[in-house]
């Protein structure tokens, strides 16, 4: 690598953790700063200099770096205290050049460190030609997953349709051309799904619209094969991603050239600058359209709920069940082990195609941590002194899940039943309320928190987030947290509702359920949940329940029961029947 | 006008309602937007052209606006929905100059106007002499209201330290100097408070103050008269408002100036630019730090809203028994009428000084509009049909007050029942929050909404705002409403808390108490009640509040009842008595 610096002329070259599509799970072509830093966290950035290096992580990552990284080679550095382009300010020498691959950065951090570099007389080096090609010797090869085309019946809307509404979009905005990098927009857009990269099915590629609906793919021939008759890509023009970047500076020139300034890479909006376009940086209207779920898309979430909540209480009951024998036979059961039973009771289904995401199986301390991935020199075994939280989901033909629940097969202490007996009571204040459609996300993020805060806690992590259709586990643009999100919630949105407490270093606790937005009275939605599995009640203070709880609790348990009973495996029948009996019958 | 258009060789002036201090009520000398159309409200922006002229308001003055303008003479357009910049894209022609005086319009507001123009090949031109001066004939005079001293003994800080304060704020920020437009920053920072407009005791003035704490202070002297020894002036250099342009302009050469971007006029901001100072845009450390008020600044809030609630009590029983009365003899008590004796009632009380703002009296329809004020030509008998809102406040040497009770001298039908009900459930459920040190507006502001939301209903306003320590009712930065509101709440901030039902046409619901935050438990905060008075709970279905919500009221009650049974007139302690006694106490 520094060799390579020399070569370049370059004092330093900084190393993102993203790919182009500022993907939140990367294909391993992508991984180039666990490449050069052995650092496998989801987020973070390096700088590495001649003489020296420098890692950025945020604070879930403080404790994981310092075990991957060699601390001889990188100093680490906090990713939003203490971040690279401060850094910079403070730091980059007179005449300094420092490179970044403008493939691999949003244009708001470009400028960002641009600033930093330039305030100490330096320069950031926009490299367009990826610069791990000449250093990575052993790259793998970019991902070339195949593509399949989904059915207009489980889409619910032809590709032409959906081109035309965003096409009169651009007509709208007075935009001559739409830039799109998103593979999830991509996917939606084209009713195709990918395999670039485990449990994402979205393929990498870009894409250029104009408000006349033509539309170039630039996408690796390789991934749609031969037969394209099942594909809507009659009057789709595909070309290869390499020429991506000179036909957006070719197609710029003169042009109002429309792009998501949250996630375009900076080379694209560079390359539209020089060429001579107009900028005009806004949310993607595909990225809106999308949002808004179609008639057989929620038809298919529905489905494949149902399919995946006989999934999820097969596996709660052969939980409890097989927790019980196992410690008879002091061999207890541990989180790898839970999490594969899970994988087999999914697989079963109808439609099942893979995880959407890597579950959480989680026990003890390991639950503290939000994002914890049993391996084997962490996976432990599940015990009776704390809870056991599992957090997991599907991708079906039809739709995605994504759901958690917390089980005890011990006694839980006093502070675990209050922390718990909270987490349900905002789980069930955000999943009861009404409110006027159009309302954003940061104004109901508190209904979850609220019984947390009235015993003096709280969780680190937004509340809930958009799920694609068959797509990403997390989509956007809607969001439930403390930070605001401007995008009002409407019928026909799918949104997860998930609060959580989380004592480090003891245990964790989420409940979790998907659900959608639907209309309730002229100009009021409330929410609808997808989820069907049964909610803990041991762990839970009942007493401590309000009518209204219970009602709704009584009401969802019914119906879990009563649309999974017929469908589950005979031996979970007594397990869903204890568990969903209303709260009156369970001894408080 | 259009003879000085010629004269100026402009093709039409931007006529802004607001002043050079971005306020919301302005002098005589300031209404320039009322002399040109005839329009009183607190919002809105006329463009007078050579042959036509438009007038842009918002939803509020939709109606009152076609009655105060000429409209053969303006056109009525809405001032977000159809603003003024987007009118200037489509109808700007090439060679248009349209002047705006620079010193009446935020530089953000300017950007946006300047860009409509300059999008049909106009140009917007910045007049920074006033150009009402030549063309309004009897312009009363900018106002010079006397300015006094606040002892420290009351502000609990003395100016010398807060300038310290803020000149450490402005090293740390890197900043070589501050420039400052609002009077509240300034009467604030100066320990002074002035009466330039009645009920806004801030001075119009600017400041300019730098890392070393020298202050420069553009104030007309004879506001000050001639003896300064009351003030802590000693190192402040004074200046006449008339140089505050030029001294900046000398002063940013090469410097970097940090400047409020929401309300710092544009002919300052430009000022700096052109000169060649480094702007730095961000919230005034002056408004950050006079929001968080000192102990003797909280004992002064508390100390006047006993008074006010003596005043406040004696009204609600003196109205009670007189709204009988008048009935009786056929001469119902009028909007007005009660106006005024809430006034004579306040004024008995000793350290008040005057109204904090137009009280808003208010029966029948007239409470369904948020800002209504009583004019004889609106005034309304109070009668026993609908409700009676009264939101009013007083100006206290130490302390400003804000609250809003609604009663009902008939009886309530079933909506208006439902919608006190859920009014007062939204009251009580944000002011018994308890909530993170640092919790944001938006975040908080749907506690006092759900129980509306909940039977289908909503206001649309904020939820309560800062109050300034006798300064403005209405102070910056904190809001409690849906748009997102960045700055945390901690310990010693001063808000309102008044959710409301508004059935247009019929009748206005609103209960309003002003509220201290304060610690409760490590990282949480809580709302202390600084109002005090009786909440009406007839119109209430008490039977719908719950026992968190009757353990909250009954001990509210109970502190108004002990804190004021002394020193209310001893007709109003029945009154006292019967309106803070127990739910349990009530029929139900």
């Amino acid at each position: 690598m520094r060799s390579w610096l020399d070569e370049q002329g370059l004092d330093g070259l900084i190393v993102p953790r993203t790919d182009a599509h500022q993907s939140e799970v990367t294909a391993p072509h992508d991984n180039c700063l666990e490449y050069i830093s052995g650092f496998t966290g989801s987020a973070g950035m390096a700088l590495v200099l001649r003489e020296r290096a420098l890692i950025f992580v945020d604070g879930r990552y403080q404790v994981q770096v310092r075990q991957e990284v060699d601390l001889a080679q990188f100093a680490v550095h906090h990713l939003h205290d203490d971040p690279l382009d401060l850094w910079l300010r403070g730091n980059a020498g007179s005449g300094w050049r420092i490179g970044i691959d403008a493939m691999r950065v949003a244009g708001g951090i470009y400028d960002a460190l641009a600033l930093g570099c330039a305030a100490g007389g330096g320069e950031l080096i926009a490299i367009t030609d990826d610069p791990f090609d000449a250093v990575w010797t052993d790259r793998p090869e970019k991902p070339v997953g195949r593509i399949r085309a989904m059915p207009v019946s489980v889409a619910g809307e032809t590709s032409a349709s959906k081109r035309a509404r965003i096409s009169e979009k651009l007509r709208t905005a007075g935009a001559d051309m739409l830039v799109e990098t998103l593979p999830d927009n991509i996917a939606w857009l084209l009713n195709v799904r990918g395999s670039d990269v485990a449990m994402n099915p979205v393929p990498h590629s870009f894409l250029m619209l104009d408000p006349d609906g033509r539309v170039e793919w630039f996408v690796d021939r390789r991934k749609l094969g031969n037969d394209l008759a099942d594909f809507e890509l009659a009057d789709v023009e595909l070309a290869e991603p390499e020429h991506f970047l000179d036909r957006v500076a070719q197609a710029s020139t003169s042009r109002t050239v429309q792009i998501d300034p949250d996630f375009t890479p900076f080379a694209v909006r560079n390359g539209i600058d020089v060429s001579g376009g107009r900028l005009a940086a806004r949310t993607s209207p595909i990225t809106l359209a999308k949002a808004a779920k179609n008639a057989a898309e929620l038809a298919g979430y529905r489905a494949c709920h149902v399919e995946d909540g006989i999934a999820l209480t097969n596996f709660l009951a052969w939980l409890d069940s097989e927790w019980r024998v196992r410690r008879a036979r002091n061999l207890p059961l541990t989180e790898l082990e839970a999490e594969e039973m899970l994988i087999a009771f999914r697989t079963e289904r109808p439609g099942f195609l893979e995880p959407s995401f890597r579950a959480i199986s989680a026990t003890g301390a390991n639950a503290a941590m939000c994002h914890y991935n049993a391996r084997p020199e962490t996976n432990t075994a599940i015990g009776a002194e704390s809870p056991y939280l599992i957090d997991s989901g599907g991708q079906y033909a039809n739709g995605t899940t994504d759901a958690t629940r917390t089980v005890m097969f011990g006694t839980a202490n006093a502070e675990m039943r209050d922390a718990y007996t909270a987490v349900l009571k905002g789980f069930l204040s955000l999943s009861m309320a009404r409110f006027p459609t159009g309302t954003q996300g940061h104004q109901l993020d508190a209904f979850a928190r609220r019984a947390l805060w009235d015993i003096g806690l709280d969780y680190d992590h937004g509340t809930g987030h958009s799920v694609g259709h068959n797509l990403l586990i997390h989509e956007y643009p809607h969001r439930f947290g403390k930070k605001p999100n401007l995008h009002g919630l409407e019928p026909g949105n799918v949104m997860t509702i998930e609060p959580g407490y989380y004592e480090a270093g003891g245990y964790g606790i989420r409940i979790e359920n998907q659900v959608e937005v639907v209309a309730h009275g002229p100009g009021f939605c409330r929410f609808s949940s997808l989820t069907l599995a049964p909610i803990d009640l041991e762990m839970a203070r009942l007493e401590e329940l309000s009518p209204d709880e219970i009602t709704f609790l009584d009401a969802y348990h019914a119906e879990v029961c009563a649309v999974l009973m017929d469908h589950v495996q005979p031996e979970t029948r007594p397990y869903l029947l204890a568990h969903t009996r209303p709260v009156a019958e369970r001894v408080v």
